[in-house]
């Protein structure tokens, strides 16, 4: 069994994802993780990996691991509803890891929408959330839809500005269907953040018009990217939609923080400190059947993807695909060949072990 | 006083919005149209040329005048909610004309809002709605956010492919500031297809990279672009996010027509016929309150608006805009000066005066 795409083996090490679940709920603990918490945590890096998001996975753990040292993320957090109707709530985390407070948000949000049709919960005071597909995944299990968002330490530049002001904000909508779902997570920069942070990690240049240089030049250099900024989807301008991707981040931004009193654009921090970064999250549920039968549905979703993968191709093209298609082909593969982690990823996650006693996963 | 920009005065005709507003509506009635319906869909077209959006301003009340003459829009539509909960509900709208049938639906998404927190409506059977942007302003009048999407008739390729399978589907978010809000609305694709069309009218080349020709290369011909298809926001392939683009595009279309039961992608038809386009729609509002009070959300919005447009510029640039500002400046000047007509659409406007008997305003 082997991966499609890009991936060249001999940079990676494949190791198993239940190993590696089980030593990062372990690590989590040592932290002073409450078990149900690391399980939620470590279940959220790992789909990461096992999606091939490797810029969202297991390779972040030092991030968390460092903020609930330094105090900035609470292991303990005390969560309180802070408003509530039958088809909203406000959640504050109280500084809890992201992923333990966005899990709490989204089962919220889909209690409401099985007992009301609609549910929508803003969080404040979260962390990072890992990836916003895992959130929209557990609307799918409900056969609801899914709405995911969040805001972020800011990296982009607004369109004709050169500074970084806004956050790569993510959205993902999921949607039920009678296969894997549609799941669609973007962030609304050209790329996320992570996939500089694997060309740096790996020492390659990046396509041009992925960010600009501090003068506001496009430039191929990870590295000046983090020092300019990133590009909103569109790219450079607004020849070719930039506003747009702009547009979208800003969205994003109101709807998880300014809506839910969150720290916004440049008032984000870091997780691992030092203040706490108060992220801020929307996620929504939806049941279709408010608006049609399940099954009838599903059945129009299916007949749409069969056109949509009909279309004629561009020459040297195998596949069209919709979204979430290669994330669930890339799952079912690394669930047998286990997930690819890079050699830094792997140093990082030896000096955890070290560190915390818990014995690292061999490799498959 | 002077618009900013790129109009090139000798090519437009400038217009007395009020006196355009009450030709289309009196046009619009000898195709049989109630007047309180003339009104709004008058008024619809109208803001589309205040705001400077002529793609989608009377230049298309042709389309929908030959819509209603042939037989697929119709004047007297008998709309009918299908499905309702107290926040959702699904609008059957009979073949009216898009802007009658969404009017309502934006006001019950609105009620709803003002009742329970939240209103999602959805809808079939309508036809092309004019801009999104409309709906949005109507939430905003009520200090709503506002949510509008529609599909369209096929002209985008999804990504990897040549051929025409999905909408510029269209997305609005409308959100209340203490200002005159911020009003995002922008087709999934690199441009709208009326950006087309006016460079067609005028016998003007397009930026490479907003469409490809039959055979699925880039080309700066419009026309080739018809024949062949346009490109989704992040333009050709997946290097610069093109395939997030088309998966906006797909989400708009789920929200619009599979949740709807509405025609989807390469089933929608035409405004003008032969067959009923059955376009769909989804409207939200969802009311900040819900979260925080309003004037703490207002003044949150004015401080990220303010952090944005800070930013460090770009050489060369002016200033940074936040969505709807540049369409509010137009439409504030347009409002004194006159909106900007070319000469194909007063062409057109006078060939259905000479049809109707209705008198077509002086220019200014």
């Amino acid at each position: 069994m082997k991966e499609k795409g890009e991936l060249v083996e001999s940079m990676f090490v494949r190791v198993d994802h239940r190993a590696l679940t089980y030593f990062v709920v372990e690590v989590l603990q040592k932290f002073g993780v409450p078990k149900d918490d690391a399980v939620i945590t470590s279940q959220n890096l790992v789909k990461a990996d096992l999606r091939g998001i490797e810029s969202h996975g297991v390779a972040r753990l030092k991030r968390y691991t460092d903020g609930l040292k330094n105090g900035p993320v609470k292991a303990h957090p005390n969560m309180k509803i802070i408003r509530e109707s039958p088809v909203t709530a406000l959640l504050d985390g109280n500084f809890g890891l992201g992923q333990v407070v966005s899990h709490k948000a989204m089962n919220l949000a889909i209690e409401k929408a099985e007992k009301n049709s609609v549910g929508l919960v803003g969080v404040r005071n979260s962390n990072h959330f890992g990836i916003a597909g895992f959130y929209g995944l557990m609307a799918l299990e409900r056969d609801l839809i899914g709405l995911v968002m969040t805001n972020a330490r800011p990296l982009v530049a607004p369109t004709f500005s050169r500074q970084k002001r806004i956050g790569t904000n993510p959205i993902c909508v999921a949607v039920p269907t009678s296969g894997k779902g549609f799941v669609f997570d973007m962030a609304t920069s050209v790329v996320p953040s992570g996939k500089l942070e694997v060309a740096k990690r790996l020492h390659e240049k990046v396509p041009l018009n992925w960010g600009i240089d501090p003068k506001g030049d496009v430039t191929d250099d990870p590295d000046n990217i983090f020092k300019g900024a990133l590009l909103p989807l569109g790219g450079l301008g607004e020849i070719l939609g930039g506003h747009k991707g702009y547009g979208l981040a800003v969205v994003v931004e109101i709807f998880s923080s300014i809506l839910t009193g969150a720290n916004w654009g440049i008032t984000v921090g870091e997780t691992q400190g030092p203040a706490p970064a108060n992220v801020g999250h929307f996620f929504g549920a939806i049941d279709p059947e408010a608006f049609m039968p399940l099954p009838e549905f599903k059945s129009r979703m299916e007949q749409l993807i069969r056109s949509l993968k009909s279309a004629e191709k561009l020459a040297g093209t195998e596949e069209i695909y919709v979204a979430g298609e290669k994330s669930a082909y890339t799952e079912e593969v690394r669930e047998k060949i286990g997930v690819a982690l890079d050699h830094e990823t792997i140093k990082m996650l030896r000096s955890l072990s070290s560190e915390t006693g818990v014995p690292f996963p061999l490799s498959k």
